[in-house]
């Protein structure tokens, strides 16, 4: 079991202990600039509610079922405590991050299961097909869209969380082909060690990689930061099984097929609901010898997403090419500023930069290449100059090694802002070449029109995180004050009318954060319901009982 | 209408009045050669029948429901014509091709209908969901597999053959985002000349080419000659449209979406059994600058394996890597041999070669790159480098030249073959590169095994076809005696033989050419029969009266 919850932090992101790290004078300074942005003086909110106040219903299983689940799973792998129910409550979305904070925690699993092998997760479905129960499929915890919630269908009694957890072992290397067998609970790191000590990489990070798993990546279509080169998790896949409550779902080890649809796209993005994936086969790649990140300063977003079409047009082998607009370019500056440094070369730097023309406006792009040195360097010589053409000045390394030691941390940033009474979403789209301007304007736009409604102030801002040959991923992070009397209803408000305008726009409502509860209502806009009523007859088929994930993306 | 029947082989491939050109002698040197090696001494077959003593049986349609057919088409569009009913018929494998010589025509459509638009299309299908009529939807009617069969389900009185080749229009070109978007009935010269007078090209180039259509190519997950660098029509699809009897299923045009099972992966295979596909949007890209093919030549198999797995390993951007094995290899030499010719340099070079140990077991490797001449120039190189260190024998350009002008006329050798008794088929798998040396030599067994028992004799070779990080495609021909009294049978005892090899190997029973009805009793075993059951469920949603090419894929 990789994942140790009690390490964790029940009611937030990430580990005990760890958050983003502001001396005393930095964080005056920078809630002083974001109250003086927000229109009114941050100070400590109120205190979230402490994890032993938290008392979830008693546990409604009988002492049959729980011996039965016992008997599959093992004795210490049926719990049903109340940290266990709880951690195995929410997700780690804002809506589910402001439930937790208070207190208000509508659904709780009747009871947590750890499957040790395919064997006792179609035991576990047996079960629960047998008395009624949903099953939720567990893996990282870290959906933010609602995935993991234990709903219930239509005359169940409750949910069990089937955490995957336990599933977590290498089972092949299949050095010649370049693939390797997985079960799909293992996580982010634990994944990429057993790789890396045989020389390999499978070169898929999203930002939850150190608390989410191989499954919620199939599951939920995930991407990585290196995507641009490694692909997402659908380029990654091979081959995988799903139990479902009809039987077992498996897709043969072969690099490619022409025998009717292809199921490996049926499973992923299945989000649970059709049945609980338990390995997958991935293809890896030796661990690249050289990695590199480079900065870029573009005037204006305009000739900065100019030059990102430009690199993926003359397709530059590069595993990441991100984009920040104007106003991320400035909040991202002023989170690294530092009011105790006397000397500070970069700003320094700025400042010339800003009397030469690259000031209010300018986009920070980030690119970079893994693999062969030569090539790494023959890549990023490539993507320099074509940044030059259209007004990039060269930022050097350093801006990249920033990224890479926050990669995975930017998330803490969230608790801080809540500590303060400020609020952080993101929402991401994807929009062919030809409309990623217009819908970078048209979602800030609603952006900045749901936060003047509904939260009387906030910022909007944006970047480019992926990019393809024809067109690319948007992603929009948003923050306000919160309304502490009615949080929730004031997240759902500004959600519902940027997502509106996404899809308006043209865009799908997800890029990678999948559908679960919070885009379900945006879906059949996107697909047409003739497509959705074929989905859930396919589901029909196995999941007749509907106990998989109710509530999710269907 | 790109496709006019009336200038096609009615009865076998391609266009009437071309064939493969063998000089008097070089045919008769190459007679003697294949009956010695087939055992038998092969002259002129008897000859097949003539068109005009084919007969279909009346059309059933009443005159109410042409009249409705007409008013949804167009007075000329309904056409019922014995030409029509029979160009309609059957596709173009060799059972189609025995059946079609001999006049053994089992079905025919009731007649062949050309709609205009996406509402004819619709209008059709709710004609034929109220009269419980099969439609099948029909392109180029290149099918190897039966896919296009008029067959009917259940209580269904007849077929409909619904011939795409009128929707055959560029729709629109969106040149930011590198996407043009056609009707799918369009034909492969026509849709690369659209495209070609705007600068671009798909770089789809199945054999089939000339006379296959974009609508067929998505509806068998269609791969091209170039696909090692420009990918399946399954990675150029960004978008697409399929009227079903309930209704119109479309995907949205974005470059990726993590909104649940990806649909363009349910339309892709789907080999018209869901609806009709009528729209598609492609990822297209500038027409290349160089386009080079080169040849080496490998002491044995194993060897020049190896090659194309070290280049498919290092990431060299090859739009082809096709390696002949040593039968396939000698058989195309054979080919060209022209005895009448006093002095043949490449036959000399060939004999020192062959003192030089790249003798008996020799295998040709064709390799070639596209686009900017400065990476063309580099790929080459550097797969030309890894060749060497296997024991690649460079051989220049003339073996890739030569394949070049042959590329799209080798199908016109089966008329030749037939003519004189002998029969040839083709078979495909993908397999890991782990299992790529043992698949092949077991499928290669099982082919000869099953040519000795059901012919007496024959020949069979392979070639690896393309190349994927993590394995390959095999491709393998069968040449052999065919039996005049019983040839459907013999084909498909030879056929059922080497399919049970394919499917015991671990591959998959096609990576390129679909399942019709020639591969469905192994789509069970390589699927699993929930997930048909779970494919089936998706269908009787969209096509709740079974309207759509009954018998095919399920």
């Amino acid at each position: 079991m990789t994942i140790a919850r009690e390490n964790l932090r029940w009611n937030g992101w990430g580990r005990l202990g760890e958050s983003i790290e502001l001396s005393g004078p930095r964080e005056q300074a920078l809630l002083a600039e974001l109250g003086r942005r927000l229109g009114r003086s941050l100070s400590r909110a109120p205190a979230p509610i402490e994890l032993d106040a938290v008392r979830p219903p008693p546990c409604k299983l009988t002492p049959a079922v729980l011996a039965q689940l016992r008997a599959a799973c093992g004795e210490d792998f049926v719990r049903t405590s109340a940290f266990e129910r709880l951690t195995h409550a929410l997700g780690r979305s804002l809506p589910d991050l402001l439930r937790l904070r208070r207190g208000e925690i509508e659904r709780f699993p009747e009871a947590v299961l750890y499957p040790r092998d395919e064997g006792a997760v179609a035991a576990v479905l047996r079960i629960a097909a047998e008395t009624d129960l949903a099953v939720v499929p567990f893996g990282g915890g870290s959906s933010v869209v609602g995935g993991v919630e234990p709903r219930t269908g239509p005359g169940q009694a409750g949910a069990l969380a089937l955490d995957t957890t336990r599933l977590d072992e290498l089972l092949r290397l299949d050095r010649e082909s370049g693939t390797a067998t997985f079960q799909v609970g293992i996580d982010g790191p634990a994944l990429e060690a057993a790789l890396a000590s045989q020389g390999l990489t499978l070169g898929h990070f999203p930002q939850s990689f150190e608390h989410s798993t191989l499954g919620g990546w199939i599951a939920t279509r995930s991407v990585g930061q290196q995507s641009d080169g490694y692909g997402g998790i659908d380029d990654l896949l091979v081959s995988v099984r799903m139990v479902t409550p009809e039987g077992v779902v498996r897709t043969i080890e072969v690099p490619r097929s022409a025998t009717g649809p292809d199921w490996n796209h049926l499973v992923l993005g299945s989000e649970g609901v059709l049945g609980v994936i338990v390995e997958a086969t991935l293809r890896v790649r030796p661990a690249p010898r050289a990695s590199v990140i480079r900065g870029a300063l573009f005037r204006n977003w305009a000739d900065g997403l100019a030059a990102v079409r430009a690199m993926h047009g003359a397709g530059l082998s590069l595993t990441m090419a991100r984009l920040s607009d104007a106003a991320e370019t400035e909040l991202s500056l002023l989170l690294r500023r530092d009011p105790m440094r006397r000397v500070d070369p970069a700003a320094t730097a700025l400042g010339l930069a800003a009397r030469a023309g690259w000031g209010s406006g300018r986009c920070t792009l980030l690119y970079g290449a893994e693999g062969e040195p030569g090539r790494v360097r023959g890549a990023l010589r490539s993507a320099r100059a074509i940044a030059w053409r259209h007004g990039g000045l060269p930022l050097g390394s350093a801006p990249g090694r920033a990224w890479r030691r926050e990669r995975f941390r930017t998330p803490y940033l969230r608790e801080w802002l809540l500590d303060h009474g400020v609020a952080v979403d993101t929402m991401e789209t994807a929009l062919p070449w030809s409309r990623v301007a217009d819908g970078h304007r048209v979602v800030t736009d609603a952006l900045h029109a749901a936060l003047g409604v509904h939260a009387g102030s906030g910022l909007a801002m944006g970047h480019l995180s992926h990019g393809y040959p024809d067109g690319a991923c948007l992603y929009f992070t948003a923050l306000w004050p919160l309304d502490e009397a009615r949080p929730l209803e004031q997240w759902a408000a500004i959600k519902r009318d940027v997502s509106d305008a996404i899809v308006a726009a043209g865009g799908t409502i997800s890029h990678h954060h999948g559908v679960g509860t919070d885009h379900a209502a945006w879906l059949a806009r996107e697909r047409g319901t003739l497509a959705l009523a074929a989905l859930r007859a396919a589901k029909a088929a196995l999941d007749p009982r509907g106990l998989m994930n109710p509530g999710k993306l269907l």
